[in-house]
């Protein structure tokens, strides 16, 4: 055995995590154990802060400390404008890009034949209720521009036209810095068909 | 702010740790928060676990929960040949190769103007010392085939030549599965000089 057991459990569990792998996560353990106490201890203690503190806001689905999350609870937000997306990792994105100021719906997931995933198992009924209930104006569709988001928009927006509120979807179109002759042909063509006016 | 205090210091944490960045510790902490209890405390646990047990061995430096550790409580292994490696992940990637019987001494570097690493620094007395405790009949120079690697081994075989052990370094060559076109000239130059009768 290349080396004992708290070392090598150790070494399983962050090999699970996405991104890494076994040879990493021994890179990672081997130099964290040269300094155990400044760097391992913090880390458990802010994995167990974490695991304790953190739960879905019951209004959006974001991943917060508190319930309703610090989005939901911004009185600065337009509460007009909901932002659809399929995961808490598209909401931090849309953060990042500081360019949504309404609030979010995490959906959970997208429509998939294959995936056996279905509307029953997306989180659509509570995304009525808040439309009916706080006078929402517009619903953004930010869903991956693949197959099963493109179906999930499209079932979506035949939920919500009832409702009367306006939906709308992201642009598609060349990525800022993208270089046109790496880019697919279905981007190419999406973005010369939905040219603008300079 | 993208994310909340826990979730934002848990990432800064984890992102520090080499082949993580905060894209990737991001990514992580995302799939954790889906299931904490299952994931986020083990490993918390585990983290704790290794600070608080695992320490360097007295005899060689290895890093195990024991002291001596493993390998140099192991009555299986060859007292008398000892591999000099410049820190616990060369050990660790020798005692994966199930190829070394004997033991080993970690000298936590290797000489480096540069850097400032005089034999001071390196466990070069400790090493003196077991050689001249045990009976070890073979020094096995295990560094790296850098410049600091080499002037390192030079050094420690001028030193270890008054103790009259046999003083032996890995062979240099071409890596098993190594495609010729792709080596560097000096190991090319190295493997036709060292080449063996078939």
């Amino acid at each position: 055995m290349p080396a004992p057991d708290p070392i090598e459990h150790l070494i399983g569990l962050l090999a699970r995590l996405p991104g890494f792998g076994r040879r990493s996560a021994r890179r990672a353990v081997l130099k964290m154990l040269m300094q155990p106490e400044q760097s391992m201890l913090p880390l458990a203690a802010a994995l167990r802060d974490a695991a304790a503190a953190v739960r879905p806001c019951r209004l959006c689905g974001n991943l917060d400390d508190q319930d309703p999350c610090h989005i939901c609870r911004d009185p600065q937000r337009d509460q007009s404008v909901i932002c659809v997306v399929e995961g808490v990792a598209e909401l931090w994105a849309l953060e990042r890009a500081h360019a949504h100021r309404g609030l979010y719906h995490v959906l959970g997931g997208t429509l998939s034949a294959i995936g056996g995933v279905g509307p029953e198992d997306l989180s659509v009924q509570p995304l009525l209720a808040r439309i009916a209930e706080q006078g929402v104006e517009e619903v953004i569709l930010a869903l991956p521009a693949t197959v099963d988001g493109a179906t999930t928009a499209h079932f979506l927006s035949d939920r919500l036209r009832s409702t009367g509120v306006r939906v709308t979807r992201l642009a598609q179109g060349v990525p800022i810095g993208g270089a046109l002759d790496v880019l697919d042909e279905g981007t190419l063509a999406a973005a010369l068909k939905a040219r603008r006016v300079v």
